[in-house]
């Protein structure tokens, strides 16, 4: 593991790893956000997954999350949205291939070998993260977009592992909305009833643990109507009585201006959930 | 003047226009944040002036300015650092030519017909602001590395136009240094007795106006002993019995990290003047 940057931001540092990812098959980054009480004390985690082409920098240059971090003593991880690199498959387009995960285990060709950004979100990465830093277990998990359906699928499909979910404008059911069937069909394949053990609608009437989530969305975000679909969880949860609270946050788009402006919240509800 | 951009942000839109200038015979972009209340009254406008390679871009979203700015209710201008464009002329170093105007009114060639940003920063810009959006005639300005030159400059040699001047990192005697010895033997020629009017050191001793400075400083700004020297601001500031607060800032680096860390302080700074 080697550190590539190091910077003083806020009462902290923000640096960004690379290391060889056994489960991925390839170099990886991340961004973690050290605060000053860290060197005394072990401190919470709170992981962030970042939405389409976006790389660990996005997180860490626009959402000014430091200053949240710090005040809260929680330590940020921010890993990069896939597997990388020049033997990691590819697609010309945005959405599938790197920069598109969709944060499940790929089981078709030619994505398997190293799209398995499930177990390396759920699995690899924070026992990284508790074993080379100083960070305790107690963990919680927020995202962008696809990183929002990300953090919701994630932390449903793993009951008492994280103290606190939230997400910004995250794609809720990416078994019904066009960008979720192409990159499902791809990394899956044709059979439809595997596609939904990765999907928070589907999710959440299955799960024995009533973890609130916590989601906020633009109104005028330009993926709403088609890809984000808040309408669906808000029906699934009110169906299975699954806390939700849903903040519609008017004129807001799909940008780090959206999430920079809420992110003191979405941060002070984690840091409320780890504390306990 | 067309807009480019129209994005919610905290209590207000941050916006992009683009429009054709006059002062640099170029199409110039520029970010402008206009807080909610800007609808019912007229606000006070603060000017960044960004600096080497940055356009308006790097300010509006990485400075999360735009919080403090809503607190406050002060309009934010951040326009591009230079001249742009096929037509204006260029040089392949970082600093020099497009993306390093250094905020002054160029007198060789090739520079000369496009690189007039001092006068493009002093009247075109802030007259086409106080025409188009609901600002008041009240301003102050700041900035960083070669913004944070030009602000101080600017301030210094426009005794009463502005209400306070701040800068992160400032290069504060570019006379004196590397990369304004660079540019400004190519902007304004051989003679270095032309080139003292926009160097703020020099200028401190013959300002008039006692404009308090304020300026912070990383300690470990990688360009601190070359380039910036707030050494001989604070000398000529004791010399001069001029009001300044340098703030050094343990570990603190060049990027915007640091000037995110302590934009509050800024902005605070500038509105209280502005509300005199």
């Amino acid at each position: 593991m080697k550190r590539t940057e190091h910077r003083r931001s806020f009462d902290g540092w923000q640096d960004v790893y690379e290391h060889d990812s056994k489960t991925l098959n390839c170099t990886m980054k991340f961004g973690i956000y050290l605060p000053d009480g860290s060197e005394k004390k072990k401190l919470p985690v709170l992981y962030w997954l970042s939405g389409l082409t976006c790389t660990e920098q996005n997180f860490i240059t626009k959402a000014n999350a430091q200053r949240y971090a710090s005040e809260h003593e929680v330590i940020i991880v921010a890993p990069d949205s896939s597997p990388r690199g020049e033997n990691v498959p590819n697609d010309s387009s945005y959405d599938l291939g790197q920069g598109a995960s969709f944060y499940l285990n790929a089981t078709a060709k030619p994505w398997k070998d190293h799209f398995q950004m499930y177990d390396y979100i759920v699995k690899e990465l924070p026992k990284l993260i508790e074993e080379k830093f100083p960070a305790t277990n107690k963990k919680s998990i927020f995202g962008h977009s696809m990183g929002g359906h990300g953090a919701l699928m994630i932390a449903l499909k793993n009951p008492g592992t994280y103290s606190s979910v939230s997400a910004f404008s995250p794609i809720v059911a990416p078994t019904q909305v066009p960008w979720g069937e192409k990159a499902f069909s791809a990394y899956l394949g044709s059979d439809k009833t595997k596609w939904k053990e990765y999907d928070t609608v589907e999710l959440i009437s299955k799960t024995s643990e009533k973890l609130p989530l916590l989601v906020d969305q633009g109104t005028a975000d330009e993926f709403l109507e088609k890809e984000l679909r808040p309408d669906l969880l808000k029906k699934a949860c009110e169906k299975n009585n699954h806390p939700l609270e849903l903040n519609l946050r008017e004129g807001h788009d799909h940008s780090y201006y959206f999430i920079a402006s809420f992110m003191e919240n979405h941060i002070a509800h984690h840091a409320q959930a780890l504390k306990e």
